[in-house]
């Protein structure tokens, strides 16, 4: 039995907003490094950078059927997530679906399958997210849910989730700790902003975080280098 | 034994042409969702796109002596294909061979295998879609046949046949079915383009498509949110 | 029981100046086609070239604590070498660390595990050769060793050894070889230069390298294409 | 902050009892197609065959301290279950821990890891479920959470989720769905005996499941072979 | 439009009795090396041999429908080989279809996708060769071809081609060219057996291939060991 | 220039004696977990053991010739050593050279490629540990090195060095170091015997390795389970 879930929560638009600003990295910090979708999720076009509430689809391997209906249910800001039922690299997704995203707001795509039209997504300024670029077709023949958790690239994705999505991937926060993960992110980012003027200024890190009585504790040794290979 | 086959045919030259200005997926899509090489076949750098009959190239593993050999059959216009006996990455072709073949017209090279002087490529603008990018070296001591068929990243090509390459990989065309895969294409091509219009506007696909009819016939179903996740 | 190996030899700063005009596939060619790191080390942005001595560098998996000692071992020009004990992909590096190793001269990282912040490594321009893109964050708890010899993607690397990589990847070169290497090098570039302007002016490999001979005495033959396919 | 929970909930021991008849496909049908760990997670022998409870444990890359806390709160009959926080393939588990899991009546260990001494473990009849073998050795020093959800090779496990688990791979029950998930398991095994019985003697899957009209209906057309190939 | 062509054109029954005798191996060096289906597909049990006439079936991504389809055109002593028209590992085969396709005398699958219920198609005897183990279900709804030409694991095969299959992997041989193939196959076996006899006996292959002068030629230096590491 | 290098050094016979009584996994511990080859290195049957020295030998990519020289260059108790030029998945060896080095004493086979005729490799007890099952065929044409030192899967390997090679995989151990490693091996199977015994009677390693307090003192809580999931 497939569904989609209308009227789905979302996090405080200020607290989306406070998102934009800050990295993938940072956020993953900040909420205890989890979160982060596997490294094989790759943007099709770099520089990117986006932050929104997920809509989550998911889609029989090789059928896209469900995409049509996920569109319906994205609002302004939010971020489609699109999962496949079992392994697929399939082209679910291109400028045509884009197009009609864009046309309700949404700012991107994450998709654990493959996307096509990636010249003219790039042109569109359409940011993806996917496992793979490949431009082979699909079906829509079987039904699937919307809006219903899912787990993308490893990690569980509930629909409203918050998705921060840049150069170095994808980290999901769950919508009732947005605001406090936001808070945290903010305080590491102007934490590292002393960090950075220091170390760029020559001062090392075995200094700065006090690491070098630690490391003689474990029993670091340093010798010279001798006179051969 | 190994054989050149020289005189290959090739698809009109007004039908390759025709081809020039259509992208992979709409090819693809064009003639049944066939001919579309593996996902790990991947431009060197992008945007890029051509179309061209293909002189197909066997070589040993770690041996490039036959694309030497291959390079003699190419006529302005081709597109050269290169597919190990076995699988390898080595980095088959570099900028002496790309320069080669742009002095015979060639527009570009499909290897399943490596490729080197990447950024002399680039800067050349001759393009590649390759399965890596690996300065490894090859030797030239064993035989292999050129233009006659190969299989390709999961594709049979023949010689003559016409390869459609761009951002999203590689499809291939029977050369006696490139005229009516054209005519498909570009049918094709311009019923995108008022979909496009469309969907662009804000209409749905579920709309355009009449979708709900059938969505509900398979049993789907809509719910609300409930109050919590 | 970790060792750090303070002053360690480098080739002379007027052979490490020598291999900055070179290219990794020439460099690997010159030295017997020996020393190519595997292809799964890409840079993170493209084009990208540097050459220096190694500061070669081991962490456990999933803990970057040395690499903090490694900065200090660093002197302008190197680049700094990063290995785990067993295999991993998480983010041990990103622009903190780039802008420790900037203040201190170093030119770039080769890391066979994964790196974040390439948006802000790419417009700092420091250049990162790396197994994977990926935020996942490290901890600080396990010693490993310092300009001890490691095997990075496939090949040995001895603190001080001449590290040269671009868009095709990373060679290395021994310490006390470089020399000779740097010659070798320069002179098959200056002979692939007068190669490049007979392919350019259309002459055939199969001529320049007088192949033809060699092709017909293992069997070689030549055919004309049937009527049909 | 690193949390152990005690006293989890798990299903009725009638229940567990009814999945060890069952195998994976069957219990995968039976509830919609849902809950299989990724085809990457192979058995170290078969045939094997388990079902219990799941004791969920994460652990940082290489370092299996937490395996340890995780052991105590195992209880006869339970399946522990081991996910590294970011992708490893170290040998995390080996015969010394199977002996303790063993004198604690568990019946078998699902890891997203590596396992080694599997020559031992084959032996000892103590079956894994792994994602490589590899006798990479782990530290232990990093807190990691014990009874807390987890996602193993793709799928959402939380402890006294129902782990059933055979020579195709292993697939997870919810707790509150597992007497449901078995009655509708044992409902599809009966169906299936008749159909295997009707099948072996040699009627068709077309006549069996009356395919042929809907074939026909969706276009599909037979053809005699020609004359040649 | 999809197609079942029937009464397809099989080898001579005393040529594929022949081929029952030969390994995999020795088959693919006498026909020049050449129809071996990549490496990534494995048999699901060891030791397995087989040689048939096979039976080319195409199946959507996660759809096995055409196999019920393809069953019916089997014959006793064939061979099915079942091929996704995108990459797909979900288990399409398993217990029921194995017992019907034995009903109707086929020796066994070869299948560039996943299969199920192993412990039971081992115990059956039923060999399978393919890319994964995995029990994920597949649905009943899209059309794709029965006995035309497909590219299996890299390989072009023919209805009626010949498959050969054991612990080593599966070789095609053209059915056209399978007389002249194992003609020469029975007499490579027959040559090996002399070399076996010889080289069991201590003799060197140096010697019995006469490589001594030809490494030699080549420029091969033998040295002694030196005192050192 | 290709060299062959005669009499290396090997360890003392009854040092490796030792090591034949000992896992990978206990000999990899016991010399501070260095030298455990990639886990991609498999063994073509289970269970296997093996321990002696290694003679080592590159090849080129598909080309075996040699294989054939480094035969001659074994002892009895030999453990042969292959590694490609640059990464290949053919067949480079079976039962012919498995004979011949069973012929010399040899123990058993470690190659970074693949190996065929892998039922008569079982049927012969001939033990290999290799990256692929792949029958393609091989050349010998090109000239590479034996008994020069090699990184094989990731691990430097001098020839002399020792090899010990069971069903976890492969470490290898340096010559010089080999006698002392095997005194730190047997200490520590000793060690490992009395916690076995202690796990086995239901004492938990929390106790026996004191790390209840440990893991207090980094923040490790322990709660109960809610009510619900």
């Amino acid at each position: 039995m497939a569904v989609v879930v209308s009227n789905i929560r979302r996090p405080e638009a200020s607290v989306v907003e406070g998102f934009r600003k800050l990295g993938v990295a940072t956020v993953h910090e900040a909420q205890g490094r989890r979160g982060l979708l596997a490294a094989s999720m790759r943007p099709i076009y770099r520089p990117c950078s986006i932050a929104g509430p997920a809509v989550t689809c998911q889609v029989a391997p090789g059928d896209n059927w469900m995409i049509h209906v996920a569109v319906e249910q994205c609002q302004p800001g939010d971020v489609l997530v699109v999962v496949p039922t079992s392994p697929c690299e399939d082209g679910y997704f291109g400028d045509l679906l884009a197009t009609s995203l864009r046309a309700r707001g949404v700012l991107g795509l994450v998709i654990e399958a493959g996307v096509r039209d990636v010249a003219t997504l790039t042109s569109m300024a359409f940011p993806v997210w996917s496992k793979a670029i490949f431009a082979q077709g699909t079906v829509k023949e079987t039904l699937a849910d919307v809006n219903m958790p899912v787990v993308c690239a490893g990690v569980l994705i509930h629909p409203g989730d918050l998705i921060v999505a840049d150069d170095d991937g994808i980290v999901v926060v769950r919508r009732r700790e947005a605001a406090s993960v936001l808070a945290a992110a903010q305080a590491r980012e102007q934490n590292e902003e002393g960090k950075r003027a220091r170390l760029a200024a020559g001062e090392l890190g075995l200094d700065i975080y006090q690491l070098r009585a630690l490391l003689a504790a474990k029993g670091l040794k340093y010798v010279q280098a001798g006179d051969d290979d």
